[in-house]
């Protein structure tokens, strides 16, 4: 096959009327599909369904510190609890403080926390003229909608295979004094599906920023959700490394089981130094009474511990995998070679990013539309939702079933092929 | 009895050696009791035992909105649970937004709100010179935590047996733009346990502030914590209030059923006006992708409505009112007529309030704790921790079991008898 920047016009014209009508044809099927969101499917959720019966009316409901989990107490989480959640952040249980069913609102707090309170006594960034956050693109179009929300300017940052391009992290932090954090999903990123090198780790834990106040957000949300058994990234721990670096302040780590158990019924952590823990837990002290004890609880009696939990990952892994393998066999077989566009062959996390021919992104999106298929918004994992070239797209395979997921990436390389045609007819 | 008052002096000093020595015996008995926290009993967990019962591996988890309850979505609450907690909360369903598991976290990011993103359009409150907040005293100690914690300057207003003194409360926030909230628990009020009458809760409706992004912060904690059948407090329902006074906006209803099934786990909502919901639900939108939804079933499935939550709440009045009771007979038949103490009687909530005489109520929580009894130290009920007259101590009878409360009751009318002597004889 050609690459179609080696056709002719004659040819392309003839290509794009029989494009036309492939898609004419599929649009008439009248279909409903959603590749948009990193969502798992209905069969990874009947995986925790057990959940749902280890604590019933006669359980024992203490705790190992000797507290009714029904009642009020234990603010930073229940010991079974924390070391479950700091086996799976790789940290000693001293460096864990559980939170509610989100990691997004452990960062969303945090960020919130350092406009209100400042970080360690440093003024409150609600204080300042300007805050400004580096943001690796594509990125997590969550992580830069709290930022954004609360007035903090983003910075793009490129991601590079090896993780986010370090040369440009470390001259911004150092010159910038407003730089103030740094967004990251360190492992099977969102979009990219790519894992820091031991590199970029250690040269993130090495950092001299300007702003004594400046944190690294570490999402690490992917943590232990591979696709493979025998072929999964391994990252360096940042926080130890910031502590052999001498900056053992610099990271906060975030972790849920939003994807291990339920979205929304999970529970989730704040992996840091004691110190940073402590003004986390001062803020939560008066935020709230305590979180919910029988969730982390139950979490606790259905997974036992971290060995537990992986097997159970395995079973995702058995779910989500084939789907990848699916959606990436699709763009292999009918856009390999055609150079309109290129893409990312994850080993874990929930998504593939596609990238086309610049300018194209947005009439994609809207072409697949056309055909009853929902993407992620084009744009979306810059921040602003404005990605500079119009090129990125992120497929999230998980929630569709294997058939309509074959459906809906045919739908979707011939709005690639269409709108690549179409763009190449404009020169 | 002879009040203490009219006693000599040579009758005070036999009194207090009497008393000495009877507090020698029971401080002997190393006892540990508790009665600092509104913290229900094991009792009244295990009333809501079933719910851990409702949902099980092989339940049904789809919500009315047609979306399995297990996944992302709904970031509102669920139609179902909505409906319950509106009902609650008296109030139609467009006015009620679901949160987690704690209305205290609803009240904290509602502040944590206004201060980075302002009320409505207005000032961001961290911006201003000065913000301050109307504390009816006594009142909730964590209310006050909370403004404190934010830099908020807080004004104490006293509380009458009709609710907050509104001659004091209207002409405050008339004349002062600093003034943005006031802290209320209208009904059961903690710790008076008075409910506001409808001539208070209307001149709230009615209120005038200077400041566009005033708000009352209506905590109805206890709003169906009755400890009688048949003489139950009601009070006007605010929302419908303000609406007829054309202030609309100017009301926050916070509202959870820590108290109804499980403190930690229960389900929290805030009823206010459509608009200020859409800015709150905003801030939801950036904060987290969705509350428990699993808890928000569990909820509905176990209390089915409101009158299945009313009927679960004569259970726990089964448990509270004899406490409640023997602690009210200790106070009158040790305390009656001596007069070194008033105390109220409240028809639900969590608390006695016990005002000593001015100038003892630290030595007396002080003097408890020597004997073994832990009391909410004196000065909580007062932002800042002061009470200026040094008189008011709550008491919190729900945790204890009967027959240690009546033991606790002793100990403390004996710290009470004890200290008010020595305060009479330092004249």
């Amino acid at each position: 096959m050609k690459a179609y920047q080696e056709l002719s016009r004659e040819e392309l014209l003839a290509l794009k009327q029989e494009l036309e009508k492939e898609f004419e044809e599929v649009k008439g099927k009248g279909l409903q599909l959603d590749m948009s969101r990193g969502k798992p499917a209905k069969a990874q959720l009947d995986l925790s369904n057990g959940m749902m019966d280890v604590l019933n009316s006669s359980s024992d409901m203490v705790c190992e510190a000797g507290v009714d989990c029904r009642n009020y107490g234990v603010l930073d989480g229940i010991p079974e609890a924390r070391k479950l959640l700091a086996d799976m952040s790789e940290v000693p249980e001293k460096n864990i403080l559980i939170y509610g069913n989100s990691s997004l609102s452990i960062m969303f707090d945090t960020v919130a926390r350092s406009m209100t309170q400042g970080v360690m006594g440093s003024t409150p960034w609600s204080k300042l003229d300007k805050v400004k956050f580096l943001c690796p693109v594509p990125g997590y179009d969550r992580h830069f909608a709290v930022t954004e929300y609360f007035g903090i300017e983003m910075i793009n940052v490129p991601m590079l295979p090896t993780g986010p391009d370090m040369d440009i992290v470390e001259k911004l932090v150092a010159e910038d004094e407003a730089i103030k954090g740094i967004w990251c999903v360190p492992k099977y990123q969102n979009p990219t599906g790519i894992s820091f090198s031991d590199e970029t780790v250690r040269r993130f834990a090495h950092l001299k920023p300007a702003a004594k106040d400046f944190r690294i957000f570490w999402d690490n949300a992917y943590s232990i959700h591979h696709l493979y058994d025998d072929d999964q990234d391994v990252i360096l721990e940042l926080l130890t490394e910031c502590e052999k670096a001498g900056n053992p302040d610099m990271v906060y780590k975030f972790i849920s089981t939003s994807k291990v158990s339920f979205p929304g019924s999970g529970i989730a952590a704040l992996a840091a130094s004691e110190a940073n823990l402590a003004e986390a837990k001062k803020y939560m002290f008066y935020q709230t009474i305590g979180h919910d004890k029988l969730n982390q609880l139950r979490h606790v009696r259905f997974f036992k511990d971290i060995n537990g939990m992986r097997e159970h990952m395995k079973k995702h892994a058995q779910i989500l995998r084939p789907k990848f393998e699916t959606v990436i066999s699709v763009l292999e077989n009918e856009l390999g070679g055609l150079g309109i566009g290129s893409w990312s062959k994850p080993k874990g996390g929930y998504f593939i990013s596609f990238d086309a021919m610049e300018g194209c992104a947005k009439a994609i999106v809207a072409k697949a539309k056309e055909a009853g298929l929902i993407m992620t918004g084009a744009g979306a994992t810059f921040p602003y939702g404005k990605d500079p070239k119009d090129s990125n797209i992120r497929i999230a395979p998980s929630f569709p079933t294997p058939e309509e997921l074959a459906v809906a990436a045919q739908i979707f390389v011939l709005s690639v092929k269409l709108i690549s045609v179409e763009k190449l007819l404009e020169k």
